[in-house]
């Protein structure tokens, strides 16, 4: 249509848009770049497989729900295009969350953190489609998604569709937990998504108009800007920090009146913040805020949200207190989503608090369907529970005896298959199983033969180790990640698995179960400082920590764009400030 | 509170918030920078004056209502302290709106475009309150403003207020003008508010995604995504082709299944698009939107916009037409507010379509009150009105004949006080006055006198030069920018009046009259080409005068800060396309 009107400015611009990755080579020799751009721009290489002439082998369909930490790194990292992709998520972009508490306050814009899963995904050249819809309901029997698209059609109502499926990776992520505290749904700001980001942002500045205005007495101010944050975790601590540094440093100069009307609460139930965190940063971090003048209430549970103010109750007295506010951000850890609820009554596990998945992200007692991410938990398999299983698969002989050479040979797989071992071995500072057996057996394991009785009493400690993950992005990057290798390389080890030996069943498992590899955990303290904690338990606090999260975070980003962005608005932040108008 | 923790990054950044025009200096000797800002930090200027011991003289009260065009320029350019400025407005921000057809597809990020009134203000170290409220009332009689909050206060009520004034300057700018057709409101989006723009980005990606879900036929689609634009004024035209760039270099890669189903509709009243600009621009315009692939439909009239579809009159057949459509924008000029309209009535301006102020912007008819931008015009006093006091002014011997003495001391005021005298000698191509009279007297002038009547002959003409300033952001800067001149020097010219001669009265007016110096303006047109119509009738069109267009736009930024951010987002759009998130 436009051919003639091609320029240079326009090819390179289509080679960038491209191939981000390519962007330093494409800045050095931008011809060849943009011919490469060209070229690629009239063969699109995804729709080659479906548009091949002989008649199509009929495509798995592979349903994800939610384009959240773990339905978007599985599929970024999906690449077999033999499956056919359906993507149903009522947000068309994936958001980079740990950087929403920076979008509360304009340190970092919302546009910066999101990138459309379209385009993550056509990088992979995969039969690929996307609905804009909530899964309301998952009907297994039928193998189909119920959805209900997120607007409502021409005639005001919303046509309800539904999805087939042969596997379901469920990544639907959580919902704020408000422990069905009164008022806190209709009063209270949550921090989960970028909406959620936006909304605190306008309030803010919401409360310092409405402190400005004429008919606002002295009392009403102090009200309206008085902040208060429920829950001292990571999100809750960040964005106080981040608050603190908003008012103090870009507000207070353009409503210099109203300062000495500010102030910012944090409310903790327990007896500190960070209280997942080493010691140091708890420290470390309750100081810094007593130091900036938030102020932190332990021991406090809040009973009641109402428009204008909070009811407490102290765990200790049992007093009952009311505190005004002006707004609040409700951050106290996450609850199960009312269709994953639903979903768990249809596949019996109603008890449970959380869906379970087995180590392979298998949601338990249904096949074919996968859940990552915050929407479940892996139920870990003990160890005791299968110790007579495991026993008499190292028995090849069957003397009711095992020798440290019978045991060699399944060591792999145990510890594969049961990663408490490993976290047990490293707890005692033992090198390896045969040690672990030692210090059971007095001297020397490698002479004597163990019977069951003594290798349950060896291992009888081990599954105290067992944790849970943390619902974290970093989980959830994993786990999508190691479920999308698992599909690539699906054909491959049907033929050959490659899992560990199938303790109570022949043969090996087909994939390897999932390994969750703690990568560290950062904790923003404001004022341009940070807390890590490191593997290994490496502490590291301050203002180099704060360089540390801004490359981490740069490299973590999902696209050249988004690093770009979120770096451009850092620089902007430090130049300019926040801005501070309202839209 | 935070004094030892200085850093020398800290110190930096708040020289480049205090002093951003000083960036480049503050980039080569940063350390005398941070020195600077930290003097500045601890002495705020502004309040030097109304802290003053000795008892203050009680200041005039100026109230601004409007933070747009007008009200912006008139507060950045007020420097003299001996004011106390209010300003109500219901947004806290200023936005550069020429952007706003850019903002509407992302290729410019909305918080590019704004700037805090209070930072813009700040800078002047004037007394200063914002409210962020709207004017629904103004009492010239008791000289206050009624007021209500823009946000509801805690009963879910709006707790109105007033704001006294001395001097009122009214810069509301104006709506968009329906006609009172039915279903506008309902249906259309306009393109006047950041808010607008941010509303029709989120409608293109709800179109779009509404098209990919499953239950939506073939015909739905092509009525979903069929976006029409009313009106071929600069603002649709450049709306139009932003979008038609947004859907073919960006949206088209992520939809590519939709792509048959696009389509752009410019619905225009008159038989041209751009009618105010010249032919040849009008042409380009046409032919190029016919390549591009937007229909373009002339001499149709909107009777109606339905939820789903557009009913047309054609002008030359009277037939009627129904067009479905999924998204539309109305852009056909501008209409009163509300609240002008009442205020017209009130200082007996009911009968007018406009409200009408003096050449010194003064509001016909009601003393110190002034009207500025979009929200008034300016209602030129005719030659011929004052024909006889002009003459007898001239005629100082009372001889009843003018000489070419006589009139020599008169013509730079009559020049002054009558703009269209100079025009008229313009488009006549005549150098003087002189020159005009000669043409009317056959030979010499100089030689000869005039009666009344010969006078009257030789300037019967010029009135019909006259023309009422369009209603752009150029005028109401402009205005703006001269009546802040005026308050400026408002003791100086009391003392030393600078205007013209009074014809109708005696001695000077105070300033000289308003005069509006055109600047020429651009019509972008998609594609990386722009057109512009410079003084002089001077056409630029194509990619080089869209470099024009980028370096204007970002030379006219009010900030800083807004430069920074928007020439990066011209940078990021080139790089990497514009977002669809759906945010």
């Amino acid at each position: 249509m436009r051919g003639s009107y091609y320029t240079f400015y326009q090819r390179a611009s289509h080679a960038f848009r491209d191939y981000p990755s390519l962007s330093k080579l494409v800045v050095i020799c931008t011809i060849s770049g943009g011919g490469l751009a060209a070229y690629s721009d009239v063969r699109p290489f995804g729709n080659v497989y479906a548009d091949a002439a002989q008649p199509a082998i009929k495509k798995k369909k592979v349903v994800v729900l939610g384009t959240g930490w773990a339905g978007t790194s599985f599929l970024k990292n999906l690449k077999d295009p033999s499956f056919d992709i359906q993507v149903v998520s009522p947000c068309n972009y994936f958001a980079f969350t740990p950087l929403l508490p920076s979008v509360t306050v304009g340190t970092v814009e919302a546009r910066s953190v999101v990138e459309p899963i379209r385009n993550i995904v056509r990088k992979n050249n995969l039969d690929f489609g996307f609905k804009e819809a909530e899964c309301f309901k998952i009907d297994t029997a039928n193998k189909k998604v119920h959805c209900k698209p997120t607007q409502n059609n021409s005639m005001g109502g919303k046509e309800e569709f539904t999805v087939d499926y042969d596997y379901l990776v469920i990544a639907m992520g959580a919902r704020a937990n408000t422990f069905n505290t009164p008022g806190v749904v209709e009063n209270a700001h949550f921090l989960k998504e970028v909406e959620d980001a936006l909304r605190i942002r306008r309030s803010i500045i919401d409360c310092f108009e409405k402190a400005s205005l004429p008919s606002v007495n002295e009392e009403e101010k102090k009200r309206i800007l008085h902040f208060v944050v429920v829950g001292g975790g990571p999100t809750g601590v960040e964005f106080a920090a981040e608050l603190h540094d908003f008012l103090h440093e870009d507000l207070i100069k353009l409503y210099p009146d109203l300062e000495k009307y500010i102030s910012i609460t944090l409310l903790e139930a327990g007896d500190h913040i960070l209280n997942m965190f080493d010691k140091r940063i708890t420290a470390f971090a309750e100081e810094k805020f007593q130091r900036d003048g938030i102020s932190v209430k332990y021991g406090s549970m809040v009973v009641k949200v109402a428009d204008k103010s909070i009811t407490l109750k102290e765990r200790s007295s049992g007093e009952t207190k009311h505190i005004p506010y002006g707004m609040v951000v409700w951050s106290t850890g996450i609850g199960t989503r009312p269709v994953i609820t639903d979903f768990m009554k249809q596949i019996g596990q109603g008890n449970r608090r959380v869906m379970a998945t087995d180590e392979w992200l298998r949601v338990e007692g249904v096949p074919n369907v996968y859940a990552l991410g915050d929407c479940a938990t892996i139920n870990q398999r003990r160890v005791l529970e299968d110790i007579a299983a495991i026993f008499s698969k190292a028995d090849k002989s069957g003397s009711g005896k095992l020798n440290v050479e019978d045991f060699n040979e399944v060591i792999k797989d145990i510890i594969e298959r049961y990663p408490q071992v490993e976290i047990h071995l490293k707890s005692k500072k033992l090198k390896n199983f045969v040690q672990l057996l030692e210090t059971h057996q007095g001297e020397s394991a490698k002479q004597t033969t163990l019977d069951i009785e003594k290798f349950k009493s060896a291992l009888s400690e081990v599954d105290t180790k067992m944790k849970s993950l943390p619902p974290t992005a970093q989980v959830a990057a994993q786990q999508g990640e190691y479920l999308a290798e698992c599909f690539n390389r699906m054909k491959e080890c049907d033929e050959n698995p490659e899992g560990p030996i199938r303790f109570r069943d022949s043969g090996r498992h087909r994939f390897k179960p999932f390994r969750y590899k703690h990568l560290g955990q950062f904790a923003p303290l404001g004022g341009e400082q940070t807390a890590a904690q490191l593997p290994g338990d490496w502490v590291s606090i301050g203002h180099s920590t704060q360089w540390l999260w801004y490359s981490v975070y740069a490299s973590k980003l999902v696209s050249w764009r988004t690093r770009f962005l979120v770096v451009g608005d850092w620089g902007r932040r430090f130049v300019f400030g926040r801005d501070s108008s309202r839209i």
